[in-house]
């Protein structure tokens, strides 16, 4: 589905233009068409493909989801891959961003992502001065987007290892604690493996032997290359953290269960000696006198609450009850 | 074993040819052959490196199965070895595809698989247009198939840590989750290290010191060379997973262990109580009252349930029991 | 907030001047103004951005805290931040400091830190053979400071993992050594993330390739490199004996856990024979003699405290108790 | 010792020739002498340090035992050590190999290893082709030789941990596996670092800026290396999945650990209902009407008997025992 | 202090000198000053910086000890700073050497460490012919002998890791163990931080791109690199081995652990069934016959023990006694 299509000169927006439109702009040299599509369909990826004259296997990369960000020339031409990362609640979602940018044009195609790039557009139009500099910037602006997009989603995960760190060196709770981990493990990977190879792309683009195409550009591509090594950093900063979290969690259990062990062995002690007490005086010898002492009985309660009494105390203060 | 022995000229096929008729086709500037050898003896192959000059040292690696994935250049000639990985139920399957080319002639040499590349060839006659290219694009054909046939091993493989960690944080599963996911990380490793070297020589097919052979094809490798990088994120995901859930599991372990401990301890805490009870009105004492009241008995019995059933219902409520 | 502006010439302070008159000096070959700001705001960057010619990507960053550390060169202008670190007690604080140097200028902006670097340029107005090196000895001088003022850090992080061995192999501590050496970690990793990327930096001002500014302060800037390496050893080292000693603290715990365990049992068994003992003589066989002699009792105690008085010097030895 | 002076023409033997000899071959373009020593003593090495000018260096090195595997160019001559690995029983010897060639000579020094190269040699002279490229081929010959050494043991340290594999999952093996283990990653430790330095001197010999001697055997030096990959590889696999199988066992213990506990919480939820039952009819009261019952004991027993029955079949059913 | 100051000519000892008749010497093409400093202050620094024109920041980095091993550049001059490093029992000393080297000049600075260089000057002087190669010449010499000391510190470490592999497999001696490995760890550590940034000096001076004044003595450098290249292998073991058996140690602990409850579960039982059985014949039923029986009590007692013994020889056949 075409979103827009508009034609752009001098970096001020001229019109909406219609796709047979195309092909007089594209020949004007301070003109380019900013195209906008939304889940394409074969036919009218093959549409686009014919007029701008796209690599087959780029625009076989653009309709299938699923690709690794990257960069990719082809000739003048540039085609590059982005993954959209969003958090709905526990859930990441990845949709693919797909941008293809030659002399006179940029084409983006979007797949499944919920949240399109109109707001990009709009600051482009708002800034003609860096427009101006063509079909690179808009790469830029649409870079500079989806890598924005990743801060909220890496503040998400570091906000979750915080509220798990708070959590882990309190009794009781390793289990929530372990899954917790294991599935801030598992996302930290899928934002890596999104986000991380876009690096390439940008630190290429602002390198020493950056495309034509971009060669007015560097500066800004070098700003993006910046926010995913940032980003980078973070992702790295949780991982190390989560690995430790998991072995600290495991030695938290191993304590509680040093403690529960202290516990029961104490209660096994005092109730083994109201055993054994209970035991003695339940023998039959003949001559056992205090059996027949008037209060006998009640001295006996008393001893085996005095003894367990005791006991109790004495492994109170040795920090095992 | 010939599979196949075929002339093609500018991309279209000819027919199929004798092996003697090689030697004609190869002075041809437009036409190559392109042959299709199946575990063929030391003397067919002896036949071919005569035919096509090939290096002993290559013919030596295509004949022994278990090579390392490379690709390696011989003047102008290529050698590419090629691991192609199939799942049997829980067997993984390895299989060595060898290809040598030059100007004018491809041979394949498969080892040991069991799925040939008919449809490959199919598939590169369907369009003249790219075979026209000539052995180049025939290498990219044959890579690009083995590559596809590393996804669904990757996907299987994928699902079986989905699946154990569906069962990882269920209780009483640890020993088979154990054996499983020692199953997985040996299969990852055995993929990768079928599949990653050939991303070296995808990389350099692709690169800016190309062959001479593959001057017109690097988009294409490119293309495997991504799918490689795919293939790798995904197993080094799968990798990495696979280590954390083995850590994870043993902290499964310890919690489960800390809660049988519990329940074990509450229970004993239950029985001591009720033990020392019938302890104590077991003891000999002359004066002891209650022994001779008319409902002592059934009073007693009273004491001892009620006793556990308090201690229950508070192991209860501590989560104990 | 303007802290200082002065200019300079050939090394020797000249005189404080007013923002306005800074474009006099910039024209000058041999003078060049240092600015501090502290905090500034939108209004007084762009003010700066005007005089001193600044990419508005460089004011952005300088204006946003939380940057990475980087340099970047902007044609003849060079662009540092850089994290200061402080530790307050246990908190690790950091705050960014960003310079702006170009021919015939140099601007610091600080943001948060609490510590100025008016001693810094003390030191510089002291050595005026060294200034006449002109910004770049600045940038010098600035991150040496800065650098210099992570020694304290990464020594209060040592001392905190010493005092954390010391305590490790102390029986019953297991607890507080975990949360300390999660702490540690987490400190270790902030650190890290917040001087290494400048060793990037310092190494590229050391380089071959150095920006035409910095010329001749080469071999100033590699004493920078220098310490951050060392900074960076014991970073690593740190981070390294902290995996280990969470490793060792698990392997404490278990061995205590062995050890109250072996107590524990011990203590079962003596119980266990006692109350055996009790028992038996507690059983209602007509004809059991010792029942009816005189001494049957005082002797079934002796018997019993005997027993229990053998196993525990048995024990005892065997180091169980 | 010498074991071998032979002088050689245009590859084919010419014959043995005394170390007095080797002067007038040295001057012949299309000669070489190939000497191999074993043990040699530092007169002996000083004798042909003069013939063939090498290097002090180079000789200490051949002399001493326990080099690292290195290549190093002396002028147009070339130093090579390397380990020779083989395993008697569970014991791993490494022995030390050093190789001098140059122009017209090729002097191979073997320290302790007990099996020579004699078959080498008489490989070499069968194929007169090959060898014809001189003392550079000799290198290759027995680097080749060297190499092919390591297969076998990696295929028993291969072996070695399949073994342990099919153990592990096996209950209270876990002493022994972890031994067998420990050794394991040990000799594969030794192996890595026997084998692996030789392929940074394989890949120098068979890349671009290859040294003048080993001009013409690029090709077999690229095949030496693949094998060191695949050793590589090998090596790493095992390594990697010892790491793994060492927490799997752990692992195991810990659930073992568990079953342990679960069965011995059975057996004393068992008997603790046996023993309260006795306890309970152990009681003195006055009006217990069970106790006079003619069937009284046999049916306590009968009640003892089925409650320890159901208990046990509700465990087996549990899976506790 | 100044330990020693001798000029040199053509590689032959010329004669002490003063420090005074270092400048007369400076300018002869062929001789050069060969200075020790043991513990200098900062006077005599300062007078041979002027002599010598040493780099403010060198001489800063002599005087302060705990720099980090390394080589720089100053024009013509080179300025290394190595570590020594000693075992005293159990402690690791590590002590710096700072080596001046100039055209005509050595100044060497030692720091703290007690064992001086006088045998490196001897053997210097003993070769003449190697020593003509002048300054470059002694900087090696220097290098040579403080690499040379790091080998019996290593061989120190392999033999502490060597004496606790030997006990790790020993029950009851797991915290010894740990505490013992866990300072190897550290041990390693400092070693490697000491040795190691050296094997880069030495890489540099063995490199392509040499200074100057090593132009020579590139295989000498490259003899050193070696060396250091053996030691990082070595304490690249000792470090994953140390490792390794920090985690089996873990693992042994859990399995002895698991031992002691087998035994403690098995003990349990025995006496379970024995309570059992006196609380049986301790019941009041009026029927029970065999408590009326003459041989009663001593069967109850044969019966008891019986019980027990068989029980015992289960378990000791079941491997748990």
């Amino acid at each position: 589905m075409i979103i827009n299509c508009v034609a752009y000169e001098k970096g001020h927006r001229l019109r909406d233009i219609s796709t047979d439109e195309i092909g007089d702009t594209l020949g004007h040299p301070e003109r380019f068409v900013w195209v906008a599509l939304h889940d394409p369909d074969a036919a009218e990826m093959a549409r686009f493909q014919e007029i701008f004259g796209l690599h087959e296997l780029a625009v076989e990369d653009a309709l299938n989801g699923g690709q690794r960000p990257k960069l990719e020339e082809y000739g003048e031409a540039l085609f590059v891959t982005m993954h959209m990362v969003t958090l709905h609640g526990d859930e990441m979602e990845t949709g693919q961003v797909a941008v293809f940018a030659g002399p006179g044009y940029v084409l983006s195609v979007r797949q499944h992502p919920s949240r399109g790039f109109a707001e990009v557009r709009r600051r482009c139009e708002r800034e003609p001065k860096l427009l101006k500099h063509g079909p690179a910037f808009v790469i830029y602006a649409l870079m500079d987007a989806i890598v924005d997009r990743y801060f909220p989603v890496v503040e998400a995960l570091q906000a979750e290892l915080e509220s798990i760190e708070e959590q882990i060196f309190v009794q009781g709770t390793a289990r929530q604690g372990l899954e917790r981990l294991y599935q801030l493990k598992r996302q930290t990977m899928r934002l890596k493996h999104a986000a991380m190879p876009l690096s390439e792309a940008a630190g290429y683009l602002s390198g020493i032997r950056v495309p034509g195409l971009c060669r007015k550009t560097r500066e800004y591509f070098r700003d993006v290359y910046d926010h995913l090594s940032r980003i980078e950093a973070a992702v790295d900063t949780v991982r190390e953290m989560t690995i430790t979290a998991i072995q600290v969690n495991l030695s938290m259990v191993a304590i509680d269960e040093g403690e529960v062990h202290k516990r029961l062995a104490a209660w096994a002690a005092i109730f083994a000696v109201a055993t054994i007490l209970a035991g003695i005086w339940g023998m039959n010898f003949t001559h056992m006198p205090e059996l027949d002492w008037r209060l006998g009985y009640p001295l006996a309660l008393l001893v085996m609450g005095g003894a367990c009494g005791v006991l109790y105390r004495r492994f109170r203060r040795a920090g095992w009850l």
